[in-house]
């Protein structure tokens, strides 16, 4: 099958977290030759302000520059929108419904798979603004489902990871990662939900089990492949 | 140094190696942080038709695509353009002068690293449309360079690589590398010019040394990210 709607990625936050996504976007499709994946449109701005920062009131807000990216792709012609970067959903919340085209939520993906891998429960890492705006924990109340809290020591050590992928510091990225999981499966072994779209490709630089990890990366690619190649 | 200019990449031939080449320009870039970043348009059309089928007559040109995907970006605003896929420089090649932006060319950017890297000549794997075109000996002869001519098998075993990384099956991509690789190596040992976007996966995902490999793919991001962070 030759999906024929076309998706619109608002990308760059980062731009590997995006590579990446593409990447599974790519290897997670049922295509076996070129002509079988879908057409992207990809509108990727690495120059959109830091979401966190704004979040917490340090900097200028990026609801501008995703609202006009946003609407850009539906210009170009996306039937369908997604948006690689878990805390800009924060800022796309507000005007989600005003949009010409439907976005592939990243927090309603990750909570599906998160719900259907660990139905009694799993950590989560994200950047401060994700974890205090409660986008996560709404979505898992919305379905009767709960995350085990992380100390603020692992929210620390989640930010440095964050900021090692940010500046391609993979390996870096990775040994943080193995040290939030010895943190966290001390307290209790259950999965880890990367809610930051940095966060699995620090996972993946670590020597941590694949199975252990839930990405949000993958369950944005997933979703969309879904909604892509659903019969019409 | 934050840089001005967006570029524009006609990608998704296929879909893996314009992954591989947005993961190459993020990591390669001079950038410690997401604002750091370029701006970059993807037009990835994976529908496009097969280059190296058209090349030899048995199927639809992808000319008209590639025309109306390049004007698409420049439409969008794309500043400079790039296009992760060597053979299809074949069938841009005739109306490169009429784009309304400047085109990165990834045979040019290719070739200038080999000389550089290889100064007494190198291997070359391709396309069989690639190899037959004879776009990359044109463009090394304007240089007073040569590539070396592999065989006829090896030239077969690299169409099968080609079609592993396009299945996504990258670990026997690999292999085959590996013993494309054992066959040149025995009647000379020097590196070998990945001169299709897939190839370069299917080398990363070989046992073969990365200082053998000259890769087109990073060749273009290398040439991309020169252009985006030159002073104005």
């Amino acid at each position: 099958m030759i999906p024929r709607k076309i998706l619109g990625v608002y990308g760059g936050m980062g731009p590997a977290a995006s590579a990446e996504f593409m990447r599974l976007l790519a290897a997670m499709a049922p295509a076996k030759r070129d002509q079988e994946h879908p057409v992207v449109y990809v509108y990727s701005n690495a120059q959109t302000p830091d979401r966190t920062a704004a979040f917490f009131g340090r900097g200028e807000s990026p609801a501008a520059a995703l609202r006009q990216g946003l609407d850009t792709l539906c210009d170009w012609g996306a039937d369908l929108l997604a948006v690689p970067c878990n805390t800009a959903h924060i800022f796309i919340d507000p005007f989600r419904a005003q949009l010409r085209a439907s976005l592939i939520h990243i927090v309603e993906a990750t909570v599906a798979d998160a719900v259907k891998a660990a139905p009694d429960g799993c950590w989560i890492i994200a950047t401060g603004a994700t974890l205090a705006s409660g986008i996560y924990e709404k979505e898992a109340a919305r379905r009767g489902y709960r995350f085990f809290d992380a100390s603020e020591e692992v929210r620390e050590l989640a930010t440095q990871a964050i900021v090692h992928v940010k500046a391609g510091e993979l390996k870096a990225g990775g040994a943080v990662m193995d040290e939030i999981a010895a943190r966290l499966w001390a307290v209790r072994r259950a999965p880890i939900v990367t809610a930051c779209t940095e966060l699995p490709l620090a996972y993946d630089a670590s020597s941590l089990p694949p199975e252990m990890g839930i990405s949000s990366l993958r369950s944005l690619a997933r979703a969309c492949l879904e909604a892509l190649y659903a019969e019409e």
